[in-house]
């Protein structure tokens, strides 16, 4: 059975949400879960789980009373007496806090006892030690993390949405390569289609990197499958697969959507409750809005997948539910179970 | 009485959506107009509006019959017998076609005869043209284009949205400085807080160009209210008033919001369209959503303006309907009206 590593310490609602998620998961997904973090922390919460269930109001959804058989699920307990706090530089925090609890959900799947790891604390910590702990994937020169993003359509995948803060063309060509592979394997796509997030649609558009980034995949011999330039608007249409950025630009805008969505679903809400009539008008809306804002809402994904180390990563936003979780943990899996990682290798070495 | 000489040619639905929208505006907020394009189609526009008022059903909004006479309108015709079409290399096209409709209504405010431009076609064009025809503010280095985005509270500035496809820390400080006194004389803002798009909240996150930025808007001597870095969610809450970028990742952020949005609005249609009973709550919530939709859509803020050359430039969205070209004409008024650029140029000089 395919096992999971979540660090459950990390994440604004830690260890609560994020051990209720990984249990979640292992009952609905059939995952074996080790739950890294303090014992006793994650005891109590498995405890409380027992006794009343799965409960969360958290993240938009409220999850009420999930019926859990601890002794029918596959879930142990790693000790990591540290924790490494969102303030804090990577590089030095995984070098000085060898036991954070990061630090070993990398260490878990370094030593085979987990296939995958799901963080939601730092992200900068679950690169480094990903990148220090696994090592990259011979020939890929910088990881890159993609993530899928809501379309009228399908799901769309881009990446790098901040690895890297500054790229060169040949590492976007990489990363075209990698969420080419992510999306046939993970999502499906036969023949994934891949543009370059650009200002306007012709070739001679953007800065110096996108217009080398756009030559070198029309000219590439690797069987990409490159259609030009995708504008920002055009992300949404559902058609392209795979749309590849510099991390800064990408990390940007996936931040934007957020905060664009999230807006317009306070300012409906707000619509809804100046009076009366408004508020009769929202009560029959509702469930057409909810239908909507699961559709959007990024606990869907389940995170964010970082690509290019040997293991598969995934991110999850700082503010996971435990439904967000539940959903990474299945994302971890479907990529373990997909191979990802050894045809993004093969693809490399060609 | 301010003057503002409209490309009648330029944008998706010209020359009939731009003429209508300008004599709108002159009825309205009491300002002269310049029309400037081939003479017998631009009349053919004015005798239809003479007969029928202004009427509409592009960009959402359904217009319908509004009165004008126009002998009480001060309008009148420039003609101009080339059109610079979206496809042609900007630099090129103006040198060659010294008739365009973009080249000689900044013409106009060249000689004096209009106060401001009005541009909806190629904004290459609109920018290259004033550029060459009206001079960069002496100081300055490279102008910029600031759009106005919808926030929970008020409107927030991003500058630059397209201008430039790569730019120094030093021009990005230019540009604060130049969005500052944007926001000051055009949005009322007192003391405008300063942000600058970034990936993180904390100093050191981010590219070089950025990093160097914050450190330059954290040392500045010219009074500027910094205050840090402005994530993309965050470019939504309404606590920021200017927020500072490069034009390629200003361009991504911006039709990114834009494509989100339709979208959204799009997921939200067809929810309300899967059967009888969600028909009818989509009728019971369609006043609402208009609200809303009227309060995202970029046909309210009417244009971007392109800030550092000597004079008022508007630059609307291609698919300009009457209703958004009726604003920019406000927003170019309200400009001319501030001495915006005359500020700024004082403000160069210290």
């Amino acid at each position: 059975m395919t096992r999971i590593a979540v660090d459950a310490m990390g994440g604004d609602y830690a260890p609560g949400e994020i051990v209720k998620g990984a249990v979640w998961a292992a009952q609905d997904y059939n995952v074996g879960i080790e739950l890294v973090g303090q014992t006793d922390k994650i005891q109590k919460v498995l405890d409380e789980i027992s006794k009343k269930g799965i409960r969360s109001n958290r993240g938009g959804y409220f999850i009420k009373n999930i019926k859990v058989d601890l002794s029918k699920l596959d879930i142990k307990i790693t000790q990591a007496d540290e924790i490494i706090e969102m303030g804090e530089a990577p590089g030095v925090a995984i070098r000085k806090k060898r036991n954070a609890s990061i630090v070993l959900a990398v260490d878990a799947v370094a030593k085979g006892s987990s296939d995958a790891i799901v963080a939601a604390g730092s992200t900068g910590a679950a690169m480094a030690s990903a990148l220090f702990g696994l090592g990259r994937i011979r020939g890929i020169e910088r990881p890159a993390i993609a993530t899928a993003l809501p379309t009228k359509k399908d799901p769309v995948i881009l990446i790098d949405v901040g690895a890297n803060s500054s790229s060169t063309p040949e590492m976007l060509v990489q990363f075209a390569m990698m969420g080419a592979t992510f999306a046939k394997n993970v999502y499906n796509r036969n023949n994934p289609r891949i543009g370059v997030l650009n200002i306007g649609e012709e070739e001679e558009k953007g800065n110096q990197l996108v217009k080398e980034t756009y030559k070198l995949l029309k000219e590439n011999t690797v069987g990409l499958n490159f259609i030009g330039n995708t504008e920002g608007k055009e992300l949404f249409q559902g058609d392209v697969d795979v749309v590849v950025c510099e991390g800064f630009v990408g990390n940007v805008a996936l931040k934007t959507i957020e905060g664009c969505s999230m807006m317009l679903f306070k300012l409906i809400q707000q619509e809804f409750m100046t009076d009366f009539a408004s508020k009769i008008v929202g009560l029959l809306a509702k469930p057409f809005m909810k239908r909507i804002y699961k559709r959007i809402n990024y606990e869907e994904f389940g995170g964010a997948l970082l690509l290019g180390v040997k293991g598969i990563t995934v991110i999850s936003h700082g503010r996971s539910s435990s439904y967000a979780i539940k959903n990474a943990v299945r994302v971890a899996k479907e990529a373990v179970e997909s191979g990802v990682n050894k045809k993004i290798f093969e693809l490399i070495q060609n």
